[in-house]
């Protein structure tokens, strides 16, 4: 299938040469040439403007940072919406707010072009193997054609429910995975502290109701104490800023994650931003007292 | 192996009740008579005080509500060490907190009785079905000797460190969970007063790093509106009482655990104590403006 990425960054890259890589036909354009060369030398269609990326292919996929960035290459000047054909599909995998991504999809309707919002979990890591859960919000139909580009890049495809849905659910997860880290930081730090020693504590709740993903493996790296991202400390506290704004929105109350969405505000004031999400326990151990180096 | 068994609750009961089943003789005492029932039927010897339980078995198990019904049964007047051997062995499996663990085990160090503390984690449903996650501290050498006791309760049996170190993890682990039930319930409501099917975000996230046991089950039964108990919410609270106190005395920061704990204040106050923690649901829902019913 003929389909156009556009936004080539630690995620985008991956997922679009695992595109190439089960058989597609990608096109691509980036602002930045040089986070293109990867692509072309791998035999993407060089492009000259996200309308031209449009053009060449009945569907189009963006991968960027927040809600302006989709905005722009979807409906700005020399956008998606610009070349596409009757019958565009455009699936923005970027983590946005729900009511952003119900309000772009509704204006590309009203030019034509079906919008799903497509975000993924599962970070660098699981964009390079293939192995992203991605959620998706949108049209049913347009989702059955293009389910094999998602089959291609994750392991995990579940279509949530109409435009916005998709964001709704990676919303929900980053409440999850957010707490989660933090909880297991402070329960970590809390053994640590008590001088009893931490890598048997994660033994033993693996054992019992404690046990989830979060404990196994970001548990297991925070004891080695390895924060190498990963998903860095500044997107989980970009996505639980749209989480608490959504929030706020809705006149809903969610303690655990403003408790969590604190804790990366100060992260990224500590300069720990660009370290993994699990430096949370530096965090924690720089308030308690250590050196939390 | 002779046994004592001092507190048939809930827990206490189809714990001791597996001793039988594994071929242990068991000793019981209970200050209700009638909770004695159930195990002297099943064939466990009938004791007057529990000095007398600790005459009749050089090993003997606590399962008690808190800190002071454990010194009562231990070293209060006709307690566990007025009747105690030489070479005693006292476990409790209580939830109790670290330094008093630690109080305890010192307590009856000086009258030749060596403790162990062993809280369990898995609900009624491990009590009963004898997979009971047991985490404990104390004496290596004590440990070994009464391995076969924890085989015959639990399915994961780690010694964690000496005294104290069993409710150090134990401490941990309700943070983890406790943390988890309102991460889940956080989630849940979000995805539903966003208007997505909450059933569908659930079924996503458990294939990426949202994966948890507390997702997985405590989410189902959530979606399922199965609050009974389970696991009480006004036991959850205690349990986070001990770990917040635990923090104070250790100048330690636990934001998403005392957000949590808060939340369970609530739970009682609203009249949800005697629901499973899981109810922390409908408390959400309450603040968002729903029945929560």
């Amino acid at each position: 299938m003929d389909v156009g990425f556009i936004g080539l960054g630690l995620m985008g890259r991956p997922m679009a040469l695992n595109l190439i890589k089960a058989g597609h036909t990608v096109h691509v354009w980036s602002r930045r040439r040089a986070s293109m060369q990867p692509l072309l030398e791998a035999g993407a269609g060089d492009c000259a403007s996200a309308a031209e990326v449009a053009r060449r292919a009945p569907v189009t996929i963006s991968m960027v940072a927040d809600a302006p960035d989709v905005e722009q290459v979807t409906l700005g000047a020399d956008g998606i919406a610009d070349g596409a054909a009757a019958g565009h599909i455009h699936i923005d995998m970027s983590t946005i707010a729900p009511a952003a991504a119900q309000s772009i999809a509704a204006r590309l309707a009203a030019r034509g072009v079906t919008a799903l919002d497509a975000p993924v979990s599962g970070g660098e890591g699981g964009a390079i193997g293939g192995t992203l859960t991605i959620m998706i919000g949108g049209d049913a139909a347009a989702f059955e054609r293009v389910r094999p580009l998602f089959e291609a890049m994750g392991q995990s495809v579940t279509r949530i429910g109409e435009a916005g849905a998709g964001q709704v659910a990676k919303a929900c997860n980053q409440i999850i995975t957010g707490v989660g880290v933090a909880s297991v930081a402070e329960a970590l730090n809390f053994a640590h502290k008590s001088g009893v020693d931490a890598t048997k504590v994660r033994e033993a709740l693996l054992g019992g109701f404690a046990w989830s993903r979060i404990l196994e493996n970001h548990g297991q790296r925070m004891l080695d104490r390895n924060f190498k991202p990963g998903f860095k400390a500044w997107m989980h506290q970009k996505d639980l800023r749209i989480v608490m704004d959504e929030a706020h929105r809705l006149g809903l109350a969610l303690p655990s994650a403003a408790a969590t969405a604190q804790m990366f505000n100060a992260m990224v004031g500590c300069g720990l931003g660009e370290d993994d999400s699990i430096a949370m326990l530096k965090l924690l151990e720089r308030m308690s007292g250590g050196a939390g180096e």
